[in-house]
């Protein structure tokens, strides 16, 4: 049970006596700086524990101006993150890289478009030293609204409006969707594939957008009857294949944007009777493993590195917040990174 | 795509302008307060969007003092959430009490013993008006912690420690786990069963505690061996169950502590030959729908609110920070609500 020595509340001094350490060891193992060894910093952290310390935020603020946390906004429904195995990846890369370097991660939800404004009062109040952000459909406010605080920011996923705003301006971290799509389709085309459809994503969003380019790339002539849309979900993915088998009987491969509207669309094709890869040949986008090597058959996909994508955009989000060098005009430049994709193939294509 | 009329950061004006209402009517739509006709807020939150408004959150913290915000503190790991409906249930019921109020929501996990110092240092800097806090191991320091903040909280379950902390105290609110565990072992009983096991929760959980402790009060001699430790997972289920088979090939009934552990206890059953409820009866803990009614045979199980449970710590905590009557000491008094359960009888027994 926790302890506290003459029922104050406990300080860096009760915490330094009680690990045996000196004062500045416990500020290192607090502040999550290196250089402490890996014994006295357990020593530190259960000593912290024990007597139920807290270090004194005002004092830090006022020698760091910081805050030492930083917002990850989610503009998804929080359900979502339950059962769309994506999400978890590409949180678990951003905390991983956030924790790495002292700052706390604050999660916040935009479900809703009353959410805005709320999220832009707490982002703009001084509580976080930054934020990354998805916001990836068309008519998202979120760019413009952090283009006007002076807040770091990155986006995952390429803002729909590109990054002309004023103000900060915002880097970002993207897949090559369009190269990556590019290359599922070629290699349906090399398999001997003629009448290849695709399900996309929603198309306000620029992943979803830029996908689908990547399979116009290849096929020039393509008929509309050949595309989809889906949601991103399974019941969409299911949904968008049965709409294609009805208009298209003969289709015999279908590029899907998202794995796990993959996984709806192969337990389409196998509820109608047609064969993976021998009838149709399916191939997904984003390599969850989870998903792509339970599916039946394994699932031949385009690889991104979602948690990497997460590490990174905590990475470039400290290089913003500290000493990246300013542009023309006195602010730093926006700056986007775009990742490599690459098919992995398995059986259903 | 984002409009702004004179290239400055857009105003409360601005967006009174644009959507041809009162800049109080603005403020009232953007503080969330009731009593304007949705087509008036839509309009508003239309020009809020288009103009990329941020409101100015340092002018309003002079006046209300407040960061309009609240923690939610999840002592799990990240990726528990993405696997375990329950959280989904407790966080959505939460997260509607908050926006109802106009307070942000902002979701901190703590998945290390390192996290606690940092998290710590964020919910004392100021940057929100109190913390729903789900801690519910005896080792924990966070009430501790929280108790030497001077910031309202509320627990999602009974904390270890008592409400013996000094400090500000805190308030609580919990599921009658032991009343509900000794209706399921009654039912079983009634059943006419006489070698019951149980599967627990992890025992330094209350939760867990005080469900084995409702088993026992119906089974005063119940013998060791009945009685096997789960860790709330679908896996550890499973493995509890294969335990109790190998001690007790004799079980006739068995209660789990949770439903999602009786998912997997049911399938270690069916592995085994043993019929559900014929050779073996089986009662659960929680009534998680999603779970409950896809089991075969489906779960009769014990239902807690979840969702409710989550309504009312967030009711609870505003009702602590505002005008709570205060105890002797001239500090509010610690509150714990625990909320009703019932048996609901599918087919598992």
């Amino acid at each position: 049970m926790t302890e506290r020595p003459n029922g104050h509340r406990p300080t860096l001094e009760d915490v330094a006596r009680r690990a045996g350490v000196s004062k500045s060891t416990v500020s290192r193992v607090i502040n999550g700086e290196p250089k402490v060894r890996a014994a006295v910093a357990d020593r530190v952290r259960q000593a912290v524990a024990a007597l139920g310390y807290v270090p004194n935020q005002a004092a830090r603020s006022l020698v760091t101006r910081r805050s030492n946390a930083v917002a990850v906004v989610v503009t998804e429904p929080q359900n979502r993150l339950f059962v769309d195995p994506y999400f978890d990846c590409h949180l678990r890369g951003i905390r991983q890289e956030l924790v790495r370097r002292g700052a706390q991660p604050v999660l916040l939800f935009i479900e809703d478009p009353d959410d805005y404004p709320r999220v832009g009062t707490f982002l703009g109040g001084g509580h976080v030293d930054g934020a990354l952000l998805f916001s990836l459909r068309t008519d998202d406010p979120l760019p413009a609204m952090v283009a006007h605080m002076d807040l770091p920011a990155v986006f995952g996923g390429r803002p729909a409006g590109g990054s002309g705003h004023r103000g900060r301006g915002y880097a970002s971290v993207d897949a090559d969707n369009r190269g990556g799509a590019r290359e599922a389709v070629r290699h349906l085309v090399s398999l001997g594939r003629r009448r290849i459809g695709t399900i996309t994503g929603p198309l306000d969003q620029t992943s979803a957008a830029d996908r689908l380019d990547g399979y116009r790339d290849v096929l020039l002539d393509a008929p509309a009857e050949l595309v989809a849309e889906g949601d991103f979900t399974l019941r969409g993915g299911a949904d968008a294949m049965a709409a294609l088998l009805d208009r298209c009987p003969d289709l015999d491969a279908v590029f899907v944007a998202s794995d796990l509207m993959a996984s709806g669309a192969l337990r389409v094709l196998r509820e109608r009777g047609r064969r993976v890869p021998e009838d149709v040949a399916v191939v997904g986008f984003d390599d969850l493993v989870a998903i792509a090597e339970a599916t039946e058959p394994p699932l031949t996909t385009v690889r991104q590195d979602i948690e990497d994508m997460g590490r990174l955009m905590a990475r470039l989000l400290f290089e913003r917040a500290s000493d990246e060098p300013a542009s023309r005009d006195g602010r730093p430049a926006p700056s986007s990174v775009v990742t490599p994709t690459r098919l992995v193939v398995r059986a259903s294509a």
